[in-house]
C-alpha cells in the first residue's frame, strides 16, 4: 500500500516543482527586492492542489499543510509546500517541497523535491531511500573529519536557544544555516552533510516529517533535539538528523548546553 | 580607465561562470557524496585563467587569488574564484565568482557572478552598482522590520567568536549562514538582505573586496567588523555590509559582545 502512497506523493511533487519554478522565475530580472507575493502564491497553490488531490484519492485521510489543513484522521499528509520561503523570496535557490504520509504519528512515506537541481528524494518505510531513482546512503564520517559539515537553524521564535551548543560544536565542524531544514536533511541522506540540528516546535512537524523517513531509510538517525522518538503529526520537540555515527555526540552537547528561549 | 578595468573583470566573470557551471553539473546525477575534486578544478582553472589574462592585458598589475598569487603592485586583482566552495561541492547552488581591482588598498571595480541565477553584479567607483545592466539599490528597512534578514558566518578559524552577538541580534532579525559571504553581499546590494556579518581575517580580503565597492555603490555601507575602514589588498579585520541605516546598531553589538577566539 505504501507504494501507492509513494506514487501519489511523487505526483504531487511534480506539480509542486512546476509551481515553484514558475513563480521563482517571475520578475527575477526586473525586480530585486524581496517579493513576498511569489512565496504566498506558490505556497497556497501547492497546498490547495494537495488538498484537492487527497480529497479525490484518499477521502478518509487528512492534510496538515503549513498553509491550510483539512480533516482529522490517523492518516495525515504532512506538507511544507515551500520549505525555505525566506530564501525563495530572495531568489536564493535553496527551497524545497516536502510531503510525508504520517500514520499514527509515524512517517511511512516521504518526498522532498529540490526543483533547482531537478532532484526528488523519496523513501517508503523499509524500502530504502532514493534520489531520481538512485539509491542514497548517509556518509560514514565523524565530526573530526575535515569533510564533515553540518547545518542548523536559529530564529527568535524557535523553542530553544542553541548558540552555546553551536559554539561548542563549531570547534570541530563547519556549520551553515542554509534556510531550509528539509533541503539540509536531503544532504544528510545523500552523504553530503553529516548533521542537521533544528530547534523548532510549533507547526514544525511540517518541515521535517518527510525528512524523518528519508534520512532513516538512507541509514541515518532522526530524533527530537534530545535523542528521543516523537510523533510527526503534531508539534515537535526539535529535530536532529545525522549519519547515525555522530548522533549521540550531538545529543550530548544539546543536553548539556541548550537554553530555553525564556532565559 | 575604470571602465576598461570593469570590462576586463566582466570578461573574466563570463569565463568563470562557464567553468563553474561545467564542473557543477559533473556527475551530479550519479555521485552524491562530497566531491572535492570539482571544487579544486574549478577554483584552479579560474584562478589560472585570471593570471594569464592579467599578464596579457595589465602586465604591471598583480593578482591576489585564493588559489594562486602573482607579482607585487599597488594595482591588485583580488579574486575568490569560487566563494562558497563547501556549498558548491555539495551541489547547493549558492557559490559565486568574485573579482575586484584594488588600487592602493581601495576597491575601485568589483564583479560578483552568480552562475546559478545567471546574474552578474558589478560596480565601478562613483558609477553605481548594477546587475545584468539594471541599477540596484540597498533597501531602506530597519532591524525591526519583518522583511529584514541578515547573514553571518562562523567557523573554527575565524578571527572572532560572534555567537553572543548573534544571540543578541537574532532577537529582532532572522539570520542565515548561506555559505558564501560574497553571494550574501549581493543580496544586500540588491535590497534582498539588510545586513551581512563576516568575522574572517587571514586571506579573507579575497572574499569581500568586490562586495565592498558593489555594496557601497548600491548605497550601502561596508566596513570592518567594528565600523572602521580598512585595506582590501591584505588580511582584513572582518567585514560588515549593510543598507547603511542599520550599520551603527550592528557595530555597537559587535563592540559589546564579540569574543576573541582564544577565549
Amino acid at each position: 500500500m505504501n507504494e501507492r502512497y509513494l506514487k501519489f506523493a511523487l505526483e504531487i511533487a511534480e506539480k509542486a516543482k512546476e509551481i515553484m519554478l514558475g513563480y521563482y522565475g517571475y520578475k527575477i530580472d526586473s525586480e530585486y527586492k524581496v517579493d513576498q507575493t511569489i512565496v504566498t502564491k506558490a505556497d497556497q497553490e501547492i497546498n490547495r492542489y494537495l488538498i484537492e488531490r487527497v480529497r479525490e484519492e484518499f477521502p478518509t485521510h487528512s492534510v496538515d499543510g503549513e498553509e491550510e489543513k483539512m480533516g482529522h484522521s490517523n492518516y495525515v499528509w504532512v506538507c511544507d509546500p515551500v520549505d525555505g520561503t525566506a530564501m525563495y523570496a530572495r531568489h536564493i535557490p535553496v527551497a524545497v517541497f516536502s510531503l510525508a504520509l504520517v500514520v499514527d504519528g509515524k512517517s511511512v512515506v516521504g518526498v522532498i523535491c529540490d526543483p533547482f537541481n531537478s532532484r526528488t528524494y523519496y523513501a517508503a518505510k523499509n524500502k530504502g531511500a532514493y534520489v531520481n531513482g538512485n539509491r542514497i546512503h548517509v556518509n560514514d564520517i565523524t565530526l573530526e573529519d575535515k569533510r564533515c559539515i553540518g547545518n542548523y537553524d536559529m530564529w527568535s521564535l524557535s523553542k530553544y536557544d542553541i548558540y552555546d551548543c553551536m559554539r561548542e560544536l563549531s570547534k570541530k565542524t563547519y556549520y551553515t544555516s542554509i534556510g531550509s531544514v528539509a533541503r539540509a536533511c536531503t544532504c544528510v541522506a545523500s552523504g553530503e552533510y553529516t548533521v542537521v540540528i533544528f530547534p523548532g516546535s510549533k507547526g514544525k512537524n511540517c518541515d521535517v516529517a518527510a525528512a524523518k523517513v528519508i534520512v532513516e531509510e538512507a541509514g541515518g538517525k532522526f530524533t527530537d533535539l534530545f535523542g528521543e522518538d516523537q510523533r510527526y503529526d503534531e508539534d515537535i520537540n526539535g529535530a536532529i538528523a545525522t549519519n547515525g555515527i555522530v548522533h549521540d555526540e550531538i545529543v550530548k552537547v544539546m543536553k548539556e548546553k541548550v537554553r530555553g528561549m525564556e532565559e
